[in-house]
């Protein structure tokens, strides 16, 4: 079992490209994924100013490290929701990961802004789509009012491929026709949304943050009961073991070619939402609708 | 737990539906879902002569018993595949199905076609596919030289929401868009090929089988390891469990929308083998170079 690139002991498997590498090449090779994925989707140039949105996930923190180790300029936002145990760690592990390696970050916190936490939200609710809500919300108003050019997350290729399947099993058309790693600013106070890792599996993303020793949150979030993408994405790791590459070849295909079948009813038409001023397709942002429902549920 | 159509006490949910229904308006969303599906994909008239191609499962059963009720003129058509206890029980199903309706039926033998079963078909072989094969080109080349003008197979919504996804999976175009449960016939010794069932799910024909005490096969055939429709069917059980109605609506809005989205590749010009005579897109048949590589091998 010898690297495939240098011929010294091999010790990492990657199933799907049927290969062995040694540590080094595969740090290597996650480089290069990477910078491929950028230099592919002309994601962003190294005048960019980025804005890492970062969970405490390893997700989130690898990408913020493989940006640094590619020489960009980033700086980490991390957003603390407001669920108890989750949050409190979440946000320690941010912490000292940037702290470890100087870089710069920022903590919004939910319960400073709203007055409460995703935890106290109004029960019925769907709270993965209200929580979501609120994320892209902040997320693109930060990095408006503070100057950056691209927000980028952690979402990878399993992410990807899930939230396809899970967009073609419903016909979303419009959703299927703008899904790419890269989301353009389609409005002045709409900042570039980018999704470097798009290329690696989770797999491959959590074996690079152990072995560099990245320590993050590894349990979900305790609220995140009844949401529908980890279903796509367990039926896709089940396809996945039966016929390795299912995943890859799903994404990368559609993305290189059949996303443009889709093209049709893909147009977004933003204006500016009339209370808050932030790009919507509506009168009013969704974000804005949801805070006078609270409101009025607090009355 | 009343019947939603009459009232009187009910026995069977349906759960995409979310409706419970006594057996005898069971039975009558049976047929009207089967007769929904034959007039508005204008499946075949009164006047067509249908052969139905029969395996001994309850799809194929069920969908036999379901177009003599409503009257169509039938025939079935068993394909003896000669491998072993499996075909051999098979057979008698059919068989005893057939006789104790007064059902017109042929079997046609694999073994005395071929001087093999597929039992014995050259190892390393994906025998899923060649079987596939075989049974396509003799339930065609029957019905042709029979004069047959439609072959009915029990195809059902979990089956064809399954080929759906390892297509788009696999972006398999051409696939994509022919499928529907009418496969014209695009050259003069091409039958027709429909699927009557494909608005039925699997659990809904088994049951309707149970109360008809229809005997059927009820294990899958012992060669089948390592196809992959069966685990897109899993995977699609698994995603249906959490929310029903997936299967259906996947399957559905494409039949009646999205499959245009895939019109463009999906022309198939086809000529006549010039071994056999049967209609093929290339110089010969993928059955004959088939048969002409198992002389080979038998040399």
């Amino acid at each position: 079992m010898k690297c495939r690139m240098c011929g010294n002991p091999g010790e990492i498997k990657l199933i799907r490209h049927n290969i062995i590498l040694c540590r080094d090449d595969f740090f290597i090779f996650i480089k290069r994924q990477v910078r491929k994925g950028i230099y592919e989707t002309k994601m962003f140039s190294r005048n960019d100013r980025i804005m890492v949105a970062v969970s405490g996930g390893k997700d989130s923190l690898v990408c913020w490290l493989l940006l640094e180790e590619l020489g960009y300029t980033t700086f980490g936002l991390h957003i603390d929701l407001g669920i108890g145990e989750f949050s409190k760690i979440s946000r320690e592990k941010v912490e000292k990961f940037a702290k470890k390696r100087r870089l710069n970050y920022e903590i919004l916190n939910i319960k400073d802004i709203l007055g409460f936490g995703i935890e106290e939200l109004s029960k019925g609710q769907r709270t993965c789509s209200i929580c979501g809500l609120i994320k892209r919300y902040w997320l693109n108003r930060y990095a408006v009012e503070h100057g950056f050019t691209a927000i980028a997350t952690g979402h990878n290729l399993n992410d990807e491929s899930a939230a396809l399947l899970g967009n073609i099993l419903h016909w979303q058309i419009g959703y299927i026709s703008r899904q790419y790693p890269v989301l353009p600013a389609i409005h002045p106070k709409l900042v570039k949304r980018v999704k470097p890792l798009y290329r690696l599996e989770e797999n491959e993303i959590r074996l690079y943050a152990d072995l560099h020793n990245i320590e993050y949150i590894n349990f979900s979030c305790p609220m995140r009961k009844g949401a529908t993408s980890p279903v796509y994405k367990s039926a896709l790791n089940f396809i996945e073991k039966n016929s390795p590459g299912t995943n890859h070849n799903f994404l990368f295909q559609f993305l290189e070619k059949y996303r443009y079948y889709f093209k049709k009813e893909g147009k977004l038409n933003l204006k500016e939402c009339s209370n808050c001023g932030m790009p919507t397709t509506e009168e009013v942002c969704s974000y804005c609708k949801f805070l006078f429902k609270e409101q009025k549920h607090a009355v």
